[in-house]
């Protein structure tokens, strides 16, 4: 497979530290935060950013303090830990169906105020969120109807009267209602950017279909929330979303990058790992499946190898991975033995996940430890 | 793809809990101890468990009190763990290069005066052990070279002289020599048991030729320590082999049980997600690429899907994953909403490195909850 132009891959290395570590640019992020913030405004969204892509309170702080209404999170240990970092209007984006799974987040979010939406895919979960809510009736909670709109995943299809009856049971049980929710993850396997803008433009269809169904039902206050980062860093926003919920966008990695999403200099996370052996065929760096994740991309997405292994006079494609090596080809332009590179990864959330801490590195090179809080927060 | 019999997959569900959970089957662990401790006495050789594979001082305790003469581990990170646990006598089998990797380690190990066999692949390799030595001359330490038998990752070629120039320098550096080390994991890759058998005759084939040759050297003393799952279990145990350092054993996977190196019985280690959503094609469970990983088996094997999915009358494989769904593909026989489903995975190394603690489940149903105290260890 061919290599990119590695211009904006070779970056410096500041220091040195125990392999491998996991880096994030701080200018780099920033300026991923404000490009979508300003999105939203431009196009009168709410940002509403999904953390499992960073799982970082310190991270998430910096996204409320350029604007973002509040965060969306993956599990309910993923809300408590946000909740606990002083996050007070959190989105949990999962369709919980048993009333036990909510009891410690809803009472959690009660005793800090905290605005809860959750969302529900079928009657069992708006049953169970029911009766979650009624042991916990100090809890400041909404519920939206999730909308699968071609991921194949999650939700009611459009079409049907599913919608319906959810928003009738959420009535009937007295919950508030937030509208819908729709995340068009299959766009990671779009070929290009004018697929990714008709996925866009086939959800935003999909969603205000359901939206005027339900107003005929007189469910007339129906907020739209869509989140995904191609179509929101892809495809223009339409005019009747009210909220943006992409994740990846903060970080971004090769996946991003492989569809045209970004150019190199915004990747914003990269890990960077050492030459602990060469052989004839591979130098191997000490950092392997344990650190990088083996995931080739979001939901089944397959890109060819594990990254991209750079320092500042080559790149290399990252052939495989063992448990804490990585296997990289190197065609006889062998990297020098104990020296450092740099791994742009395919796919940031995953890799994220695995590690305890970040280094956020400033741009005069100043490092800053933060943790990643959220880690293992999946129940 | 064909099921397999789910006899021995479909297995009791003792209590619901916050899903999803990692449940290790303490009687099947402790089988799967016992026989490969019974293997490695009757055949005269030492057993030192890798604990890459389960990161556990409970566990790696019960394979010492069954008599493993110590543990191997992947990373000083574990190590550390693992000494700070209790256990006295440790193989650190990583190529580390550079001396301020091996310092903390050193350090910890001389203050408990636990014996360290460290591994070298390089002349900078047995530098930066000699480098670090010297800053902890209270640390027992020894240093055994490691010999690449065909996995083509780490360790110097038998037939090459680089060996005799490694043992000349641990000597020239007055440390002490452990003999040889070898991990044929390439082993994952074979079609079948006698594959697997002829992997394990040619390491033991390659160590004895570089043990010959230390010998016509002058290094009389030279053991041979090899270590793999699919040789340990699959392949006889060579009389000239002093020391078997297998991880996988302890648990077992798909990976395994498609190798034919256990039968479906064995399998100690799942996950328990539960049932949020189903749509016409699949049914989605609680656990996605963050909880079982997207490894496909060690060493960058290949398996179809992402594991077994089973539960008292039903088992299908998991087609894909995203970070926090399992994609389960019913054909119409659509498992009950809510419901729980336990899972086998592909890799239960990369498994037990995502979560924070797992149930250990006795034959009664009685669960006790043990920290997975190693994960995240990977510097």
């Amino acid at each position: 497979m061919e290599l990119p132009d590695l211009t904006d891959f070779s970056r410096p290395l500041y220091d040195d530290r125990p392999t491998p570590w996991l880096e994030i640019d701080k200018q780099r992020l920033d300026r991923n935060l404000m490009t979508m913030q300003h999105k939203a405004e431009r196009a009168g969204a709410r940002l509403r950013p999904h953390v499992k892509t960073h799982k970082s309170i310190a991270i998430a702080q910096r996204q409320l303090a350029l604007g973002a209404v509040g965060i969306t999170v993956a599990k309910p240990e993923e809300a408590m830990v946000f909740i606990q970092g002083g996050v007070r209007d959190v989105m949990l984006a999962y369709p919980v169906v048993t009333p036990g799974t909510l009891a410690p987040l809803l009472a959690l979010a009660a005793e800090h105020q905290a605005r809860l939406t959750l969302i529900a895919a079928s009657l069992m979960g708006v049953e169970a969120i029911a009766t979650a809510a009624q042991a916990q009736p100090d809890c400041q909670l909404a519920v939206a109807i999730k909308v699968d709109v071609g991921l194949g995943r999650v939700g009611v299809q459009a079409e049907s009267d599913d919608g319906l009856h959810l928003a009738a049971s959420i009535a009937q049980h007295q919950l508030r209602f937030a509208g819908l929710v729709a995340h068009a993850g299959h766009a990671y396997g779009a070929e290009n950017l004018s697929a990714i803008t008709a996925i866009a433009a086939h959800e935003m269809q999909q969603l205000r279909l359901l939206q005027q169904r339900l107003a005929t039902a007189g469910f007339n206050y129906c907020p739209l929330s869509v989140g995904a980062t191609p179509t929101a860093l892809g495809a223009p926003i339409a005019a009747a979303t009210d909220e943006l919920r992409p994740g990846n966008y903060a970080l971004l990695d090769l996946t991003a990058f492989r569809l045209g999403l970004c150019d190199a200099d915004a990747l914003a996370m990269t890990v960077v790992a050492r030459v602990v052996a060469t052989n004839a065929r591979y130098a191997i760096l000490d950092a392997g499946s344990k650190a990088l994740s083996s995931d080739r991309g979001p939901h089944g997405t397959n890109a060819v190898g594990f990254g991209l292994a750079v320092n500042a006079t080559q790149g290399f494609w990252i052939e495989k991975l063992s448990e804490e090596h990585a296997f990289v080809p190197h065609q006889g332009a062998i990297p020098t033995l104990g020296s450092l590179m740099r791994i742009f990864p395919n796919h940031a959330c995953a890799v994220m996940a695995q590690f305890d801490r970040a280094v956020l590195r400033d741009e005069d090179g100043q490092a800053e430890i933060i943790p990643i809080d959220a880690r293992g927060k999946f129940c």
